[in-house]
């Protein structure tokens, strides 16, 4: 096995995405912006209410994978999915995105995972995730030959939400430090938080090198008011932590350097999977070994290619994009 | 059943959309530009080659009811898909989009067609359709409660690609006729027009009464070098004929009354579907008794909506459309 930038571990997913008027979130239902876990029947009959979808492959460590790949870097993933068409679909957009994805099909029954991603006017996304076999990520899935060669091994803060997935993580972390590797956590989602902040705490503190987290997540981890006592706390929690706040930029913190960094402008079509290409972006210039500052330009600079259409993978080359635009 | 503005007939298939290089259509060996039909071990090799993709339901005639519909037009829509997630994502989009799709799921081991569909840098699409169950469209489908209670009755050229589905254009066309309604023919690709020309000119002397067809089409279909030779042959042969020329917009013929119509000025994204929402427009308009022109500026409207977008079905209302652009 050749030495990998960054492997990702996450929830296996498929996008089935659709645009929907505002009253549509409240009649399903569900938390607006948010992300709630659905099971097979609930899927399916908000699918039912859903108009007509595209169906793209997403996942949000996946999709940070495929980012970080578009970049020209290294990048493998594991997770879940069955023999089946949406597996097939998944399998194949990662992988001729360039991604490593050796995961075998799982074999549980279980159908591969979807993720109906409601887009409103306002080009906000609500998400409702049946994991399907996703949840089958047991800790025999976390290949040394893979983890232990990633100069970074990135976890999605979702995994929690599966009791079976937690002795996979805990393995990957200890297979990363081992070999000398960083440890990356995004915080997923502030109703994720609230679910496993405890868990998150522990973990973040001394396990975990580099936090991706909004700023929604990062004040109900630390349970405060202000940004700046987020900050406080974070700064010596972790290496690196990189906290955006949407059109306002982000704010990368490492001890005592702090950098701030504007969003890049762009004109805003669906947010889904802005976070997961901002990582990719932070990622690919932080296993470059490029300063701070740029790695939060390559961050800005992937999120807003992926916000500006539909779907939550890069539709163009980033590595071309960031080459024309940042003169990288 | 209630009365039917339109009824189209055709290969349910689900799209599988990339953007790829020029050089990718010369390497898989596939007409630029054209349909080619391919059989399931070749589409599995040309998918295999193509990049992460989106899918989203296509099927030229499927598209067209899905265009009516967007009008506020009544729709229906006969074709075959298998029980399959293909045959599910289909049935799904095209009843969200308003459209009455009561064929059964087959059952004969075949699995949903797919078309996959390689978008250039130019904007141009270049297909390989895998019909699958997609062929499976015998005579027993065609409903007399649908194809009877339709003002139109569409069929796409495709069809006479597979032999079992000729018993199934004649019952219709009976149908339609025995009614005291219009039987519409588009000649879908020119390819389609070298492989049933004789079938074709047979058919729309004396059983099309609305055809629709682009210029190379139209030129293959009599065998003449020059657009006004090919209108003169087709003003006698049906009732109206809407030609389309790209960016040139398009020329209606109905007898002596000869209407030139302008495209529609848009942004080219991907022009999958232009000729199926061209046709869709043009029979919303000809289905609500409005005069040949303002038919040909709904199809023109209808048309740019699609290419600006990737994939072929509208994703804004063609009804809001129409009355804010041509205050219909």
């Amino acid at each position: 096995m050749t030495r990998l930038d960054v492997v990702t571990i996450g929830n296996a997913l498929v996008d089935v995405l659709s645009y929907e008027d505002d009253d549509f979130v409240a009649r399903v239902g569900v938390e607006r912006g948010a992300t709630t876990m659905v099971d097979a029947t609930r899927s399916e009959e908000i699918y039912r209410e859903m108009g007509p979808a595209t169906e793209v492959s997403g996942g949000s460590a996946a999709n940070t994978a495929a980012g970080v790949a578009s970049f020209g870097g290294s990048a493998a993933f594991v997770g879940r999915v069955a023999d089946d068409a949406f597996g097939k679909i998944f399998a194949h957009d990662l992988r001729s995105a360039g991604v490593t994805f050796e995961s075998p099909f799982s074999g549980n029954d279980l159908p591969t995972g979807r993720c109906l991603v409601i887009v409103t006017p306002d080009a906000q996304r609500t998400m409702c995730t049946y994991l399907g076999t996703a949840s089958a990520l047991d800790a025999q899935y976390i290949a040394p030959d893979i983890v232990g060669n990633a100069l970074v091994t990135y976890l999605e803060g979702y995994l929690w939400d599966q009791p079976e997935a937690k002795a996979a993580i805990r393995k990957a972390a200890e297979l990363a430090h081992r070999g000398g590797q960083r440890v990356a956590l995004t915080l997923s989602d502030p109703f994720c938080v609230e679910r496993h902040r405890g868990e998150f705490t522990e973990l973040i503190d001394g396990n975990v090198d580099i936090l991706f987290a909004n700023e929604q997540e990062i004040l109900s981890l630390y349970q405060v008011d202000s940004f700046d006592e987020a900050l406080a706390h974070v700064r010596g929690a972790c290496e690196v932590a990189a906290l955006t706040r949407g059109s306002r930029g982000s704010v990368i913190v490492a001890g005592d350097d702090v950098q701030v960094i504007e969003a890049h402008p762009t004109q805003v079509v669906d947010t889904t999977g802005a976070g997961d290409l901002y990582a990719a972006g932070f990622l690919y210039g932080f296993t470059q070994q490029r300063p701070l500052e740029m790695c939060g330009r390559l961050a800005s600079l992937a999120a807003a290619e992926v916000i500006s259409h539909l779907g939550a993978r890069p539709e163009t080359s980033l590595r071309e994009l960031a080459s024309r635009v940042l003169a990288t």
